[in-house]
């Protein structure tokens, strides 16, 4: 325990910062909470609960003062998703519970495997063009609750069948307030920015749950009361077919989960010139979502509106979210008669226009002037997200992704150097007058060698030797080789035999140092005749 | 159609050792055909028949003089395994074309496509592991058949099983011609090599089969009367249930027999100092493929133990592989009474120690030295394919490459550069003694700018200017960033920003000429407020 003493510094200049972010959060969590388990098919408690202890354990174990850590509209979306694919007989509360378990466990692991690097699999393109299919499917979900449909669906096709099945039912009471909300929702956006902005939705909200429980008009879908707080420190129903049924969802949530609460820590960090501990961010999240498990939560990340929020208005330290944690419990111990006469179609209204404010189309453009082959993957990737499904739009997204790599890098990259004339250095044959020595091939590799471009290097070497056909020795300038792996250490063997079979000598020039180390450790004297430069002059020169 | 006189030059120069080396190919070509018919669970005539067509169509579209199309070891296994998949009531053989067809038709359109850069996929690791675990399943799968049993399986625990449902049946005179087979087969490895020791495979297999027509022993399984030679020149049966469960095992045998084909053609050309065209090279196995489905064959691909016999034995031209067609046309036509009397034991015997005469346990103890988490992934494969079966083994060996790739390239590589003092010369802080401008801070970026590290750019250079807070501009020197793509544009955005919030300027030298004109054609200038440098002393010494 710290001392108080030490706490005094804290207490003086901090506290009341923290104090202040931590209301204006919660003001926005509570509804939010309660919106986003209506998304993703579950009771609304199960949000509130994802609320509460997620954002204290993330205190201890993060590392970003303005993260909040809760229910997220775009996970929201992909946990309905993989919901469906529970077994018979298991109840959604249920199955979202062993979901956050095993996003807790896998991102858990991730951090100790120091697998934090796996993030890079979602590139921009595929990002970018999954979050705006998910706000665009998002949006579309709320359609039906918006005007008191009963009909679901994750996808547009989903949804389609489901209106249908439900024979395009609506309820005009819940239509009016849904309508209602919707329009005054984008109406107060447009309020000069400032404290009454801020608080208008919440006014809007307060409005519609005050009208319904005046009227209590006969058919309109309310949140309904929840059950008493009696949260359920209970491991999660250990059935090995629905974990099993919950893994590849558990993953794609705990991948996209983390890579955009890393992007939210890393883009407010940044505005005050901060870093973020990568490996803190993962095992904070871990430990968040196996604290959502253990209290009949839903599986949680930072979202980008909140957090946003709590670094506008002020959060100085990790201490917010104990605030958070503790005014969420307040609120379920006291709001509960409130929130039950909240009109489900006031809060699908509330999520449309908060996932439809955050929708752009910019990157698409941009994309498009920069590389086509990227702006259609963005859009494969949408379209995938609408209409056919988050697995399918997030593997296809990588699998691309990793193609157009491969394309891009399939070719390692070979410069022919050349002496500038009265000096020791050598410049691309290309692009400076050099000049060129008849008997030595100086060649400049210009990326690591690794299993996407190794394949070719004596291809593209035998090349260069075809239109310098009295070379007696190569000399490979190996400085922007940071690194090689198995299959490009086989490709330099390879070129070695190719070039003693046709009685020429392989050197090499300026290997980096951890490069060598490693080199020299896979026993390479075994096979390597040539000899090693210090620089790429006194190879080039060397008479032996 | 080339005029006779200049057919005259190779008639004189080329026709002799062109058809040697077809004689010497097609001696081992029967045998195999019939065996690895028989490895992936097919009639002996679609082995052959692969042998037939597909040769003369890959002499006519693909590009090397020494490559042996039709049936393969490896390829054969990934057959069995994939007509298991095939709806109830389609026969193997029927199966099989559709499977050719759609080989050839997915290399077709990756020729079309220009994706032969996917044959990066397979790492070194990978496809080393793949072939041993392939090699060994191969094995193992014969020895039922060596010893009369009717078992099979292309995996151990496949066989373990069908071994038990067959009650551990064996047959006292197979497994008599079999293991007495073997072991000559064995004992004939050791001669010295030459044309004896070529010949003595076809004198053991020769004398197997005389022995079995003199003797005609009760219940030797035999290959049997082959169908009187009438190629089914239909197309292969449009049913989309059967098309669609053949269609993932038809991608990995299509990516594995190219990559293997490719790089047989690409050792064997560069013996002699040639290069090899490896779009011309997938336009030829697909067309060899296509011609295998439409004449009653399996998937076809080069083999590496015929292709070094018809690059030993002299072949010149793409010519022998007319040859080879012509011969075993021939063949079909005058041997099939001999080869019915061939027993399936020995054709096992010849199948287990062509295999295992290929079997390299080196790479294992290479890669472990050089990378221990590359000489697991390697090992994993292999025992995936042993225990589990063809598509996880390499659906999951291409994963772990990716994961390993991400691991190691996760940041980008940037260096803090400063003035070799009384040059223009700019070398890394950490190697070189070198002066540093106390406001500018000169960075080289030594990678390309990929989404695989283009996420932690921001956090590198944040971590520097931390070392150096009295920066008053950021000069990347860009000459070693031969590519951008969209993911790494977003990421020079980012530091583009944050520089720009904390009141320093981010500049650029040398940028190479393609990279710069894509950044401009995609509208950079709207954001970009800093300058560009040609050289990077220009920039640093620059007063603006």
């Amino acid at each position: 325990m710290p001392s108080l003493a030490a706490l005094r510094p804290y207490l003086r200049d901090a506290l009341r910062d923290d104090l202040i972010a931590a209301v204006v959060v919660s003001v926005l969590l509570i509804p939010q909470s309660l919106a986003y388990a209506m998304l993703a098919g579950l009771p609304p408690q199960v949000g509130l609960y994802a609320s509460l202890l997620p954002p204290l354990v993330y205190a201890a174990l993060g590392s970003s003062p303005y993260l909040n850590i809760g229910p997220v509209a775009v996970l929201a979306l992909m946990i309905m998703q993989t919901l469906q694919l529970a077994p018979a007989g298991v109840s959604p509360s249920e199955a979202a519970l062993v979901l956050a378990a095993e996003v807790g466990v896998l991102l858990g692991a991730a951090a100790l495997l120091r697998l934090h690097a796996l993030a890079a699999l979602l590139s921009v393109p595929v990002l970018h063009g999954f979050e705006t299919g998910a706000t665009i499917a998002i949006a579309a979900s709320q359609i039906p609750v918006l005007i008191g449909s009963l009909a679901t669906g994750g996808t547009l096709p989903d949804l389609g069948r489901s209106l249908q099945a439900h024979g395009f039912d609506w309820h005009g009471i819940g239509a009016l307030f849904g309508v209602t909300a919707l329009l005054a929702l984008i109406a107060v956006r447009r309020l000069p920015k400032g404290l009454v902005s801020r608080l208008a939705p919440l006014g809007v909200l307060l409005a519609a749950i005050g009208i319904a429980w005046a009227w209590n008009p006969l058919g309109l879908s309310r949140v309904g009361e929840l059950p008493p707080l009696a949260l359920a420190f209970t491991l999660p129903r250990l059935d090995p077919e629905l974990w099993t049924a919950m893994l590849p969802g558990a993953a794609l949530i705990g991948l996209l989960g983390y890579v955009s609460s890393l992007a939210v820590a890393e883009s407010l960090a940044r505005r005050v010139g901060q870093r973020v501990d990568s490996r803190r961010e993962l095992m904070g999240l871990a430990g968040a979502n196996i604290a959502a498990a253990l209290s009949g939560g839903m599986p949680a990340a930072a979202s980008f509106s909140r957090s946003v929020l709590m670094s506008d208005a002020g959060s100085r330290t990790r201490m917010t979210g104990v605030f958070v944690a503790g005014l969420m419990g307040i609120a379920l111990l006291t709001l509960s008669p409130l929130l039950a006469w909240c009109p489900k179609p006031v809060l699908a209204a509330s999520i449309m226009v908060a996932v439809l404010s955050g929708l752009k189309f910019g990157p698409y453009r941009d994309a498009w002037r920069y590389d086509p082959a990227e702006a259609a993957l963005m859009w494969a990737v949408t379209l995938l997200v609408i209409f056919v499904g988050i697995t399918a739009a997030l593997g296809l997204g990588v699998l691309g992704a990793i193609a157009l790599l491969l394309k891009r890098s399939a070719r390692p990259h070979v410069a022919l150097i050349g002496r500038i004339p009265g000096t020791e250095h050598y410049r691309n044959f290309e692009r400076h007058q050099v000049l060129l020595d008849p008997l030595v091939l100086g060649l400049r590799i210009d990326e690591s060698l690794l299993f996407l471009n190794g394949r070719s290097l004596a291809d593209v070497v035998q090349g260069l030797l075809d239109t310098h056909p009295s070379t007696r020795r190569v000399l490979l300038q190996m400085s922007p080789v940071n690194s090689i792996d198995f299959s490009g250490l086989s490709a330099l063997k390879e070129l070695h035999e190719t070039l003693e079979r046709q009685g020429r000598r392989l050197d090499l020039s300026e290997v980096k140092g951890p490069v060598l180390d490693r080199l020299k450790a896979s026993g390479w004297e075994e096979w390597f005749r040539g000899r090693l430069y210090l620089s790429h002059h006194l190879g080039m020169t060397a008479s032996d």
